[in-house]
């Protein structure tokens, strides 16, 4: 028997999930300083406008000392005008604490499940390719490598980007 | 005086929005078959749960024609852990007739705004290698190629997959 649930995130686990963020971005320890503090995940996660979803592994325990969350798994909806309505999974971690024990596949089972619920015809990720771990565990599930099977890349502006490329895409407009 | 405004996306759009789908599609030919219908837009982008939002680009006409489409740019809200708020482009087409109008870069101004009102960080989207154009207009907007960058790899499953990794994932179940 797993000795942990799965189940939606709710606001009061934003502290935990926070702390799980943090033991992540050392992991990848090209990240730099995390931007995101509790109040922006309560309200990012949990307010009017949702931007993202979140699925926790919670330790069973029977002492009385609250929630002790051993993983996570954000993600959030999207669509691809190809397959339709899709889910993006942004990022997974399970603490070491609870390796080796399944809560990685337990977690994406759960979403995987959810995304289906929803109608998802495709879930989509991003790894890195260093990460080979987690590219194996991929690929055992089916995944495949978009960028090699149809030469896709990933662009991005950051904020200082948006806000220089605004000012050219004014002064050109006629 | 540019012929044409930018505007929000309305599901009356979506008939048109969808004709435009089809034109991208032929325009990048490795799609296979098309698998959204009218349907399905006004129900994605218009319904409870809304998976994307859309911008237009509408000529200016003094006939009683009803609106004429001459661009879209579809997009969706999504969140990075190490940006917070981000939206995602997944389309942006321009009908041949209004090319060298500016009208890409104005669809593209018009959702820059609406990213930084919502007080998104990052703006995301992919390309297909072979779409030179548009890399070349993404660059100059000051776009990042993370993939070279930071080594990121796009990793899908497929509906199938999804299906297949979701047995694999609960027989392991513990």
């Amino acid at each position: 028997m797993a000795d942990y649930i799965i189940r939606d995130a709710r606001v009061e686990d934003c502290g935990e999930i926070l702390q799980m963020l943090k033991e992540l971005q050392e992991f990848c320890n090209n990240w730099g300083p995390l931007k995101l503090d509790e109040h922006t995940l309560r309200r990012d996660g949990f307010g009017e406008h949702k931007f993202f979803d979140c699925a926790v592994a919670e330790e069973k325990k029977k002492e009385e000392s609250g929630p002790a969350l051993v993983g996570y798994l954000l993600y959030y909806w999207a669509y691809s005008t190809s397959a339709g309505r899709m889910m993006v999974v942004e990022d997974i971690y399970v603490r070491q604490s609870n390796r080796t024990k399944g809560t990685g596949s337990a977690l994406w089972a759960y979403v995987t499940k959810v995304a289906m619920e929803k109608g998802c015809k495709r879930i989509q990720w991003i790894v890195h390719d260093w990460n080979t771990n987690a590219i194996k565990f991929y690929k055992k599930l089916g995944a495949v490598d978009m960028c090699i099977r149809n030469g896709w890349l990933v662009y991005n502006l950051d904020a200082d980007a948006m806000i220089s490329s605004l000012a050219m895409l004014t002064a050109n407009k006629q």
